[in-house]
């Protein structure tokens, strides 16, 4: 699995024509079985991207479509928790690939981190040394026939989410914020990102909206409101709708347990569900 | 301000000992009138890093200490609209140095945010590339005699925040999380990584701790409580104080009015109290 020559480094270098790289063979191959396949991403970390990626895959794994859930971020994997799964990956005797981890009937689940044997080990790598395990871990996996596979990636318009997009042909991407400028400010970039790297755009949804007491039922922004939609309206991204702040889904995905599984319901899970149509819609 | 020759790539490859380094000599400059360099770090984004490194340089000025507040994040910069300043950099016609904004008396603020001409613009970059960009941006400004440099450090374990470690010699480290589970293990991250990179710990601070609601007054945990001092205390590490959450922090920050400014007050002010004097206590 660490095998970095292949690093598709120098920005233009590229291979020749006349060698043409097993890797991507194996990418190819990889991904070829699945229907759609969608990059979850987000210009600033804690927006609650991966817990958005997680409740999005169980969210249309609940509704009966064959999902697979893809973390591909090397420096803070939180999937395989956030879906209750640990131990490390199992390698097909067979065909030598990464086996992703059954969570339920209609949902598998790899991760980076279970690729590491000891999960609070920092990862210290140079940029070209990423690009070429994010480029292997993708070609790694086998899935088996999926309607999706959502990828969680690294935030940032950096290296990584580079890597991704560049490495994942035919994705289709989906943009998480908060309301607040701070993170629409980032938004804009990673809309910017998308569009310089002919990824097209899904949508923007806009997490950790309006939080309402449990004690008095007021409900307070804690990271200002509307700015998911307005951003969205400027940028002339579709906007895909608000998710209110809801201490539970932070709980439930600490706790392995992921508020959007089937029979779940409240204000959070009403709201995902109007996202997860909009999705679909928009596919 | 673009030369990114030296990129000081490939990990253990490095410089010969008969090619002193001309940028080596300009970082080694750029920072030599500093009595201490901070750098606020976090595994996650979206924790409250650059508001904390804000709202920290800030109560430092409000004392008197001579302050440089300085944002070493490619791709989400947010320092400079935090601090209400805007325009790109001036750079000295006798050194040809950037100059460093004036907050007030005793702030004064440098952001990679000030160096791009269009703010929403992506910054997609690889690794090397990023890597010669960050040792040339802290070798090119020229500072004062200051009492504390804070950096806001890119988020992660990666490329940004291991050019960051290695190129401000003598910097000790403050990190920052929020309470909940899949944040802390991205802390544990961190401080190992603080340890492989052997940069001095100065502790842990829990920010978007307990948020009293304004209407009833109840106290809720958004993001759970008590992670992080059991975190420090797990790894052997300092813990320098909880947060609360306060939406005026947000707000204030996006206004560019940071709320550690002198004169305020209410809990949050009062909690960034103790975390300052433990900061002050501990160097």
């Amino acid at each position: 699995m660490h095998d970095h020559s292949d690093s598709n480094e120098g920005g233009g270098g590229g291979k020749s024509p006349q060698a043409p790289d097993p890797q991507d063979q194996n990418i190819e191959n990889a991904l070829s079985k699945i229907k759609h396949k969608l990059i979850v991403m987000s210009g600033k970390g804690g927006v609650g991207k991966s817990s958005f990626a997680t409740n999005l895959a169980v969210a249309l794994a609940a509704k009966g479509f064959s999902t697979g859930l893809m973390d591909v971020d090397l420096h803070g994997p939180s999937i395989a928790g956030m879906v209750g799964i640990n131990g490390l990956l199992e390698v097909s005797q067979e065909t030598q690939q990464v086996v992703p981890k059954k969570v339920n009937e209609n949902l598998k689940v790899v991760s980076m981190q279970s690729l590491m044997k000891d999960p609070d080990q920092a990862v210290i790598w140079r940029g070209p040394a990423k690009t070429g395990i994010i480029r292997q871990f993708i070609g790694d996996v086998f899935w088996d026939a999926l309607d999706f596979l959502i990828v969680d990636s690294p935030p940032g318009t950096g290296d990584e989410p580079l890597s991704v997009a560049q490495t994942i042909t035919g994705a289709k991407a989906l943009i998480v914020t908060t309301p607040q400028d701070v993170a629409l400010a980032d938004v804009r970039k990673s809309i910017n990102f998308c569009r310089a790297v002919n990824l097209e755009l899904v949508g923007l949804v806009e997490n950790m909206g309006p939080f309402a007491c449990p004690c008095c039922g007021k409900t307070v922004e804690l990271f200002k409101s509307q700015g998911g939609r307005l951003t969205a309206e400027a940028m002339g991204v579709t906007f895909l709708g608000t998710l209110p702040f809801d201490p539970e889904v932070v709980k439930s995905c600490d706790q392995g347990a992921p508020i959007a599984a089937a029979g779940q319901s409240g204000p959070f899970v009403a709201a995902l569900e109007t996202v997860v149509q909009a999705v679909i819609g928009r596919l």
